[in-house]
């Protein structure tokens, strides 16, 4: 059965406290939720981290080579400085997808820039929860 | 029941032509079959329009309003200074989706700039023709 | 008697309907018919054109030698990027005032430049309709 | 009866001496004959006030809250430097619309920013004198 | 018999009239004249094709691919942001050369820049009407 | 007994009537009465001085030289381009601290850069009138 | 009674020892000690944070909200690129002052910009010490 | 007999005192007594002018023409953002030649670039009071 | 006996694994045998530390002042964006050179720029792990 | 007869040696073969320098005027920094090519911008050796 | 006796030849006649070089160390680039004016800015050749 | 035996004499010297080259594919501009180490660029003429 890796960084615990303006109430918890259904329709594994340090990012990256089929992360703030979660995707050549929630390009002037995706296959924003869920299914689609 | 259009901006009429080595071989026909078969899935109506005039397009989005429940575009190179649909956009207020074939964050410096996306609801790329199928599908579910 | 050509480019036929917030709600036949009744108390004819593709505004830029005494054009988006209209008043030498019905300093970054006013004699913006109005009376005391 | 005030700023008290390539021969007093001429026509009362003193321009536009119904400005070289004035319009909350009598777009590159043009309704460059007649038009016409 | 296409775009049908003090006097057809001689002598074809609608351009070189040994192009102003002409070049991978009548690195800043002649074999400018002759004597020596 | 200088620059006699958003609707007499009776408090001397006048401010800022144990200045706008304000405070060799009413880097671009304070001991802002009582504690504080 | 917490980022435990000609030789202690002291003249409580981990301000930041009244924070370089600790900030919505000891705006470029401070009420540096006692003193009297 | 004006801009009253170890420890007496002495030797009579108001420096500029053979102006921190006296030797034409003390172009950045000499005939700068005694007798052997 | 530290930062643990076509087949325990051999040639003792987690080289630095007669350092891609490292350089005042494997200036733009170097006496790059050795022959040989 | 100057700049006398990939295996001798052989159907005369000296170039430049009917250029590197070539081509006043073997355009930044073309009349790049041969045959046709 | 260097960077041979509605048209030699009277005047004695050649300036600079009591140079279009002449000067530690005949700051960008300035103690521009012999008082001055 | 080429840019002759307090007050022959010494140890034969002229560094660059098994450079101030110096090493493809007495990265903005070692194997700076030693170590090491 094929296995994927959810990574959601730096602040995305506070989903539903932090600018629910912006991000809407529901919580990681509700993602997680969301995207294990997906997954059973998809007929896949889903395993979830979140963290707010950038180094166990880097290193859970580096311990999913061989152990899943694709990562699908939305590294938060981290996307746009952390130039380590972009080298630490360099060295294990798997599938990527970047995911953000809301439409970076409508934001501030700096969040407009990922310094990561140069290093995925692609990128979704602004469909909220559902950017993960599309996602996985590119992910799976393009296994097959 | 829901009825949806896919913009094709300019020079998409030569997928499968246009640079295979980062498009791949296949069709427009083959792009639209693809989007029509996933319609069909989901239920929903879905009419396509390619133009490689940036007047045709303005006029097509125009005309969308109360047409449709929503818009894929592709813009092609109008992705990077047709601030005029853009501004189409800005009249109609419809809920968009842009997609992109590639990943323009990987290409040429000038690719990684769209000055469309602060008028939609959501960007993806990267992800093939499948991008456009998933842009249905995350504007078929925003509609339920 | 003297004869005006006024030109409204890109989305301007969408005047009343898109963003009410900025424009306000009258229509092209609104603006139209303001500056038909500004042109008979001036003693002036004056007729208008509205195109969404650049090629049509350049060819009619071309066609108004010879034919008028003056241009007032609202360029829309294409204000911002449109060398092709800069250079078809460079070839036409006539005198051209540009309006804009909003303060365009006011707004994104990308609206404060116009690449077509170098060729102008002059500029009006922020002023509503009613900048149209001016712009004639300044073509018509010029030429007096 | 409406009542308006004309601030000419620095360099201005020049007119008519400064560089008559660009600003003609007509001086100050003409400049304020014709304003006054096209006041009477409109039905409104007209007061002038020229200096080279950013600070007796500040402190000028203070005065003006509750005594005039709105503000011609043509704030000479100040118009690209002086966030002083800028903000001194922010307090008075008052109807301003900035004039220059040549085509700024057409000069040295930091002649095309204004500073001030954020905080005013609107701008009118390149038609000479009659700038500031058809400014005096719009104020009128927007408080009717 | 080898077979050249000869693109003149925006503006260009202007030649005669537009700043003769740039471009001089002669007009398109004269020009067209020069390249038919010019063509003769090397005993090939050559097709000619002007418009103002960058659409028409971007299809005439998709319709191009096939039918002609190579292309040369003055793309007039949309030599400075059309990327869909870029992307039509890049579509075809003919064998492109790009003229300008003028020079166009003592102009205008923005005149510096072509976005497209990175799909091109080589550009030639500044040579006048000659330029053009020039380039299809490199065409033609290139195909030998 | 110890004596300091606070000098409101251009705009600030505007205060409670100046943008009431983001200043509130207290005085400068207000905010003098405060920060005396925090420098009573502190059992020091205070002058006040408020200017439009960047000459002004220039002139006071000499004649501080030797009167007073230190100054707290809110230049207003000359923050921004006051050269003339900053080697002012480069002649004195005073104790000078740099006070904003509001948090200005949260505002528009050019309000984040002060060009005086490289010459001041420190910067306090967004902490409203209470930021002028603080300084002057600061103030007292090093003279200690 | 209130409670405020006081975080020190990055090489703020080598106070004393980092570059004393900029920092002076007290150390962490003492300027605990120092805020104490004020904090029981104001009749508050601080607790005191520091971490030379991005990831630990960034969670201390998540569980203050609800705890604190308010928070100092010295984020040490992290000031200059952490955008996960401004997202932070902009998670909890708490009242936030950030403080510099030294004048940020006499050092090297880079130290000019916060990225941090537009999530925050305000700013103070290069007070030294004094610096994060006024902050104190600022954030009770918000409260009062 | 010849004349000239020498024209000391803001701070420079100051000279002797604002940093000595750029500018020494004369004052403006001994600077303009050197100019005097040299004014003698050259057979040419020499005024003098000091103000910390750009207005004022203005208004004597305009007061200067057909009274003078020439200026000599030493803006002080105006050199790099007055526009406004840049504009007011615009207007009286007059051979202007600026001068500095210190050598501007191994100080701070915003130090080299003067928006004033554009307009002068030439400038001298780093050669100590020395600098205003060889402008001298540059402008009067220009009037040989 | 002299002690020498060395930190591989972010991502270097992955050495052999990581683009091979960039840094080799060979692993960090490679690379450390290399540098040990080198040590006990020179005579001098080796300490080595690798961390993704740039909060824990910063206090790996801070706890090499006094136990160390110098660092050799590769911050991988902290280099890039690490003020804190920098600044836990700027603390501890000791002898420090960066190392990189590859040639940085050979590949993309981020890459070139190192804001740790200019805390460090000296930089290599290019020369594979034979850097390292050769920083550790410039530490020793400095020491004599 | 008329008589026209090539001159070949830094390194091409590597040619055939130097990066083949991008110049091809022919030599400057084939190269100067080449364009001989074209003088001699154009019926004029030619000369060759090369030199690997800015200062011998702009010395055969200075000696050119009055000796040759035009010049060729291929600067090579020289082309993006020598102002000092530009400035002997602003002296002579002589017609003058610019020719570089590769499409500029095509390579690295650096090679896009010429210092040198806005003093001479035109440029050819991208069309290999021919594009001395049309070079000439442009300076032989003007000359006419 | 005192004795300078005058040093005359490349393509100043031209003078009187190059673009004389710029430099006028005197040659090198009337320039260095000039400069020798006035050096007689003063008392001193002079040399003079000219050079195309960057190496030569470089070296006759490194040679006048200990046999000159000053530098007078004019480094033609080397000012904007040579980073080598600014070294040299920084070797030598002598006193040197850079001089420029024309005012560099009236003229093209790229002449705005001195890389050699911030080695000499000032800079004379726009003064003819009369800023050599200033140039060449301030220096004897200095040395009394 | 294996040979090496050392070449010394522009200045180099100077050292010892040169800044000695960045560069020390040991010659060239000294380095050379200390780089024989090394070479010996590592049993390879070492040329050495000076030389102030660009066109001379280059030519010796030329003449050395072939003669050579790698080279060591310190361009002196041609690294910061003499694309020439990278062109010749693009051609020759040899091995080359750039280096760098003093740490370039804590000097002038303009020295943190090197033009030329993107042609290079790698870089070494800050080191001292120990630098060199390691460089023809790292060389030798590579051939081996």
């Amino acid at each position: 059965m094929k296995k994927y890796l959810v990574i959601n960084g730096v602040n995305l615990n506070m989903l539903g406290i932090r600018e629910p303006g912006i991000y809407g109430n529901s919580t990681l918890d509700d993602l997680e939720n969301n995207i294990r259904k997906k997954a059973d329709e998809l007929g896949v594994e889903v395993d979830f981290f979140q963290s707010n340090f950038e180094g166990e990012i880097v290193e859970k990256i580096h311990s999913a080579m061989g152990n899943y089929n694709g990562i699908i992360i939305n590294p938060g703030a981290f996307t746009h400085y952390s130039y380590a979660i972009r080298d630490a995707f360099g060295s294990v050549k798997m599938d990527v997808i970047e995911v953000h929630i809301s439409n970076i390009h409508k934001r501030e002037e700096f969040r407009h820039t990922s310094v990561i995706v140069p290093e995925c296959i692609g990128q979704i924003c602004g469909l909220g929860f559902k950017g993960y869920e599309l996602a996985l299914e590119a992910l799976v689609c393009r296994a097959e």
